[in-house]
């Protein structure tokens, strides 16, 4: 018998867990979906339009594809990863190939989905062509052509604009990403069809507080112009992230993100912030010191969330752009991020210490490194009142990952120390996939605890309430 | 139907492994209790005078439920915890709130009970209201006052004088932990009344050897009035330790305990002993020395043990009071204590190169770092003969804690290099809850074993008595 | 009813989950065995002289089984491990001991059999016990006489002869493991007996690349004088290497192997490289530049796969002779070789950048640090397409090491990342044994995918076989 989308996917295998597992689900399943953090386009809501083509859709912007295909020898070009103007064609493809149709990009797809096999992205995958296209097999080189010409022919439907995608996926509210200097344009738009309660943007400085940043001194002046303020002077920068969050808040943004190699932060001196932002300017940290800018500039946007009550999230531990060539040849976010270690107890000590017990303050952390999971950030939010755990990022939002987590934070932090599920995606038509897979393992994790006596089956459902549902919405003020 | 205290509870959910964890657990669940390390009062044995009041016992001293009170916006205040001379009112809570009354704090645990589901703290207090008040339904608002009451009056009856509990919870040995310059005057009352081979003192030296706290230069004076040593020499220091250790013998001890930040252990030559003893009693150490000074101690209780046959227990990683306003307000032991990143391989080779293959030595090892038990615990307990693996500690003593300690350590080390199980409790009401947890552990553990065709039942057994009751008096050579 | 090597051992307990194992496994496990890497004795099938002794053969040489031994305070003495010239007995032991007779050790052996319970040293010997020997009984002191006079007249039979073992053992291919120095005579005899393709070297240059080697000068030399290079040139040096590799190819090595104790890697200057060389040669390079050379040596020995084709294995992250008493009485390889902490993603990105998208290129990671499977290793391999990850290793390569590794790696490296199986052991006929756990673990993971409804059957098989044959067969080109 078939697995593929079967109702009891990724619950127990024995019965006394599956039946309650089931009962659990089912009470959770058709909860609306709070999305509070992720990288879907606003153009798409603003302009509502059709997508056109399944392979621009599913595969040229999913780097969970990409990078699975490269690791197998497959080349880039092969699926139609534009190249930034003047690079060398990817050395891994024989320099003869052409960029490819659409149509052989999806064959392509589909001849190699079979890499995929136990993976998140296939349970995804699945899941979103049976919803939206009625596609319910596996994808194989068989089927290409045909199911090619199947998601073009449903893409142009009325059904298919991406407010029809949001209704269809029960999404209540979702928020996007957005750096301090872009104008929000799509969400001035969005805010003129009253639509800014349910598509909100997200506060992420990284493009003004990162001094490895290649454009960080023109980015700062730029940012001075925003705001009207001195970016050049600490303070005067301070007060511009001042002004462009309560700018952000105007449309709809009840949280800051910040993307970071280590999740270190400082309590300079003002002499010291200065010091590190001439330094900064003039292009020439020291790698430590760049550190410690970032560093500071977490704890400032701490003080300000203090003050604003945007709920501030750390995502923090990815090695970017670990292939040079990659990034020269393709540019930034297509599969070359590693994760490396992580540290919280110690990185987070001057921050906290400032206002980690403020009332208006939520700090969400994401870490990439599980091994943080059961040593510090459930003892972290186990104690300090502002800190909540983000959900398994990334590479760790997988059904393992998901059970790692609560089998190494729960105990320590408790459920209601969580922050329960973010998507964190740019692929719009996953979104439900994803939080099907978040309450699945819930009430798998939920299931087992019941089994084991641990937990009422009452408490349990509410506790799977709270982890699919009301645990986003406290923790981003949503 | 309700889990509450089921007799199947943290079994497998499994037909066939819950069948043989009951047949194992039948066997080692009236074991009587050895519990070799934990922080009970000795006065309370010695003066063997009832307890008061539920909110006393159960709430204001266990720091695993103020941490996660505060952790969800709670105050300490709200809890009875009393403030330092001189302190500012916790700024989590509004400064108008009064010292609560016993009555009202307990109302304010019940009313939050169900922050702790799926923890370990619900699990042994359930265990313990169940046990010793015949309260069997879990706490809520409801039941508050009634409670309240009911334990308060059974708590005056002659069969709850600490001693009582002791043989209600069939403790045969249990061991408290004093610093080296406490006088034992309960362990010399305890004497009086024969109960010396029961209750036993533990020396924990740790302030005369850490020159991080701020009395270290008083205390060591102090050390030396009590030992007639002059401790300003590194050769006269040591010599006070051997005596106070020889005292500290007198009163049951048969091991010692460290509590370090990191296992960092070292061999240096007298002069650089000397050196950084004359450093910290001018309180100049640098933190690299002060570590140094804390290392060099380790391998000096190393040489007296191995002397003196006491066994050694290192409890390291331990990012004490990460909150300093908490510190400074409400002083320490509050559960602001965080783990951090723990190393012991590098770390312990100087003083395993010195006393490792020592035959009249035990040396017990405890993380806050789970990602050693694999990596290095295991496999330095698999190899040195002194090395033992101490139980899942603090964060760790948990149902999952416990699951992933035998997953992790087992294989490499072996069932008879573990040090049997610890409470390393101050709750004494706690302690049948707790090492219930373990006993209910290690049977699923090896009811898993068994059911995979691992493990005889009968061998099993054995190794289940082994590591609920020999180990511990083993290890401790009690 | 007894466990004892039970046909379902290892398998999931509940009944779908193990009627699914049993169907998978019963399609792999009689698969030919692929040995790519390991360390048996070349000479054994050189000559195909007979084995003559149980504990020469299952003892003596088992660091696994010695290490244990000592942890529980038995000496390297009683077990026959003879001591280097000049050294003292050993002071875990009495003084008056004697060297052992061979039957002695067995029946110490057979006495403490019990450490093994739960390791994975006692499903190995119990496997080949059964297998080789006709013994289906857990060894204990009643029979151990009875075994060891069984075993010993088994041994002699012409069926017992090195070569009968591999073809009982379904070995298709084994690869041993030479130095750069060894003139690999018994690959020699073997080629004249056309065995070359089923029983291979490895080229092993740790001989000549750790400066930390006290015989690394005059070792150099020996090379330079082996291949006609000047190697205290580095370009000479590297022509060295080429010419030797060269030489191991002739004698069927398909790959390199490199132990160290970081996987560091460096991409310097031709002055920077020559300062190292000649520092080394000196014997006076300083810890970090060791590690720099060791570093440099690893993205040569890249570059040379780039251009050979061979593969390239690093094995990190061991801390070799952690007890300097132990190496100075016995030597190395005795079992005190403790695990420390690992760190790929930043340690390799010099190599990778320069060779990780060669299209000649396979490099198998293995760690001794699990935490990072899921945090590097995973996201390298499914990255870059020359990196795989090789099985777990050592203290890892057991039955719940095996688990952990397959729910780290394969939601994020996918399957066809990972390397398959080697089983790295000296112990000849442990290797059936090894292999079955493998096949057993991964039908285990295979059947609860299948039961969560993850994977299809047909699909698992597909991977099954994979995982258990060709993934070892392709990654080392074999």
């Amino acid at each position: 018998m078939s697995t593929h989308l079967h109702p009891d996917r990724l619950f127990p295998a024995d019965a006394a867990g599956l039946a309650i597992a089931r009962r659990l689900f089912a009470e959770v399943k058709d909860l609306p979906i709070i999305s509070p953090h992720g990288h879907t386009d606003p153009a798409w809501f603003a302009s509502n339009e059709n997508f056109t083509d399944a392979a621009d859709l599913f595969v040229v912007p999913d780097h969970y594809l990409l990078r699975m295909f490269r690791s197998q020898g497959l080349s880039y070009d092969d699926f139609g990863i534009a190249k930034l103007a003047g690079a060398e064609p990817d050395n891994a493809s024989p320099p003869e190939v052409q960029p490819a149709d659409r149509r052989e990009i999806w064959r392509r797809f589909c001849a190699n989905y079979h890499l995929f096999a136990a993976t998140p992205s296939k349970i995804w995958i699945d899941h979103s062509l049976s919803m939206f296209f009625g596609i319910n097999q596996p994808l194989s080189v068989e089927i290409a052509d045909e199911t090619y010409d199947e998601i073009n022919q449903k893409l142009s439907a009325p059904d298919m604009r991406p407010m029809a995608i949001l209704d269809a996926s029960n999404v209540e509210i979702i928020a996007t990403t957005e750096y301090a200097l872009d104008p929000l344009d799509h969400h001035q738009a969005l805010a003129k069809k009253g639509l800014l309660s349910r598509i909100r943007t997200t506060y992420r400085p990284d493009d003004v507080s990162d001094p490895d940043n290649p454009a960080f001194t023109q980015n700062l002046e730029t940012f001075g112009g925003l705001t009207g303020e001195n970016t050049s002077i600490w303070a005067g920068m301070i007060k511009a992230h001042a002004a462009r969050r309560a700018f952000f808040r105007q449309y709809g943004a009840t949280a800051t993100d910040h993307g970071v190699p280590s999740a270190v932060t400082c309590d300079l001196s003002s002499a010291e912030k200065q010091k590190l932002l001439d330094g900064a300017l003039q292009g020439k940290l020291a790698p430590a010191e760049a550190e410690q800018f970032r560093g500071q500039m977490l704890t400032e946007m701490a003080a300000l969330s203090a003050e604003d009550g945007m709920t501030m999230q750390i995502h923090a531990g990815s090695s970017r752009n670990h292939d040079k060539t990659l990034l020269a040849t393709y540019g930034r976010d297509k599969g070359a991020d590693i994760p490396q270690k992580g540290e919280f107890t110690n990185a987070l000590k001057p921050l906290l210490n400032l206002y980690g017990t403020s009332t208006n303050f939520n700090l969400i952390l994401f870490t990439l490194d599980e091994t943080t999971y059961a040593r510090e950030l459930a003892p972290l939010a186990g104690y300090w009142p502002t800190v909540k755990i983000g959900p398994p990022w990334w590479f760790h939002d997988s059904s393992a990952g998901i059970r790692r987590y609560f089998d190494q934070t729960i105990e320590t932090a408790g459920v209601y120390n969580l922050a329960g599920f973010n998507d964190d995606t740019r692929a719009l038509l996953s979104i439900p996939a994803r939080h099907d897979v978040w309450r699945r393992e819930t009430c798998r994790f939920l299931a087992e605890k019941v089994a084991e006596r641990v937990l009422d089956e009452d408490q349990a459902l509410k506790i799977g309430h709270h982890l699919c549902y009301a645990a986003a919405k406290e923790a981003y003020s949503l």
